[in-house]
């Protein structure tokens, strides 16, 4: 049963998303509601959906419900299940503090268990992302380039907990001539697929990358994907859990990440609310129909 | 002086737009401020922007103001003006309807003079096209196909009233394997540029087309660019100005064309209404800045 469906769009460094405020936990998002509504040009647009929904009212997080208030029910553009994602953390986080729904740091439980959030600074939001694993694989990465010579080169893995290929790139012209409208060929290949990031040192603690995500192709910017470019980096220089900052840009703006003594990675970056969106019931009805 | 604005999200076959509701013409839209909202990561993302005001009240179209109660204000999506658009108009035509501004049909004044519109069944938009120019040239169109074979024929050159090329293609897998990321290349070239359409014949008096925009590249639809391949067409047949109506598909849905006795064309297609939406004035500030 639809009614006139309430959505917030945001975005985290231009990965974008549509924020559904459904706390009751009553309304049920189809597959091809998520399409129509995410679809840029008969649509609103957004690389996903994010149902706002309190912990105790949907049976996925009930049991997160004590220790976190909220539940980001996450589904991709193409009305599939998601973990959790950066840089939807910021923005769903940002919109729970506009509603003063929470204080200036909260818990909000995913798919992937509980992350704690906390505002920080002019709109920037801070997630704690986890602690990362580094794997002894160098597989050989491979990626064509608008030059028409490929680049070629080892790459650390890291899961983060998803499974991340980081490349060392030499300068910012092979960054900006690589062509990752494919994706880029890993040998061997990691079992589940992998995220590729291309990463050029700017400078001491100053990194700037491109990302290829699976399934996705490349993006404008990838929580996870920069906090694996950091511990990469970090363990090249001997600076890991040293909890100094370091800087990422990324094409759609720029993050800080924090590798804590503890070993929790805190990424840092901007989160945007755009604009309220109340959505037509006729169009709806129809379009999920279609989609 | 930004206050809260209201848009309207809608599109007419894939071609979108946002409303801006503004009848009193007290809104001054900058070059940043459309470029933040119709950007498709960070803003709300659509194809071009609609002001809508009374004629009356805007300097622009005060002289229409007896013959045209309102005027389309229409933006591209980088900021700058455009003078009419056949599938934003249709969507101009159901907002107004909508509000019960205009009834069952009304006249719209555009930078390209007045055009009037009907109601035409369940959610489609007739809009009055004006008169086409077929003119003798015979230049040589030639497009890139994925199948690495170039495409290459003799185009038809139509002013509907901007500037087409029809070229006839032999077959729709022809059509599919179109490379049209480039402009086609048109030998020799109309002196201010030119949309190209690629049309297959699927029957009598039915067309599938894809075209390529002047500035904007491959788009879902263009409601000229369909004008001129009936009109092309139905001049090879010897069908000009008898009133039937032909179906043409393109890659954002399908419209009908009807070539009248007087020789005026009728679009007929749909215009859908997606959302209503308000847009965060401090977001807005700060991204028209920087936009």
């Amino acid at each position: 049963m639809l009614s006139r469906m309430h959505l917030v769009k945001g975005h985290g460094t231009e990965n974008d998303f549509l924020l559904l405020p459904d706390l009751d936990g009553e309304v049920s998002l189809t597959a091809g509601a998520i399409r129509a509504l995410c679809d840029r040009r008969s649509g609103l647009g957004a690389d996903g959906i994010l149902r706002v929904v309190r912990s105790e009212n949907d049976p996925e997080s009930k049991g997160f419900a004590d220790d976190a208030p909220f539940f980001m029910d996450y589904r991709n553009a193409d009305g599939s299940l998601a973990e959790m994602c950066g840089n939807g953390m910021r923005v769903f986080a940002r919109y729970l503090q506009r509603e003063s729904l929470v204080g200036h740091s909260a818990a909000v439980a995913t798919r992937g268990g509980i992350r704690r959030v906390r505002a920080s600074g002019d709109g920037d939001v801070t997630v704690y992302m986890g602690l990362p694993r580094l794997l002894a694989d160098r597989p050989i990465a491979t990626a064509a380039s608008h030059s028409g010579r490929p680049v070629r080169a080892p790459g650390r893995v890291l899961e983060v907990p998803n499974p991340h290929v980081v490349v060392d790139v030499a300068d910012l012209d092979t960054l900006a001539g690589l062509d990752l409208t494919g994706p880029p060929s890993v040998e061997p290949p990691l079992p589940h697929g992998q995220n590729v990031e291309f990463v050029v040192r700017l400078g001491e603690r100053h990194l700037r990358l491109r990302v290829h995500e699976r399934g996705s192709g490349e993006t404008r910017s990838c929580g996870t994907g920069i906090c694996a470019a950091v511990a990469a980096a970090a363990a090249d220089d001997g600076l890991e859990r040293d909890g100094l900052p370091w800087r990422v840009d990324v094409p759609g703006g720029t993050c800080e990440v924090v590798w804590q003594p503890d070993g929790e990675l805190l990424l840092t970056g901007p989160a945007v609310l755009v604009a309220d969106v109340e959505v037509d019931d006729a169009w709806l009805r129809a379009a999920a129909g279609s989609a």
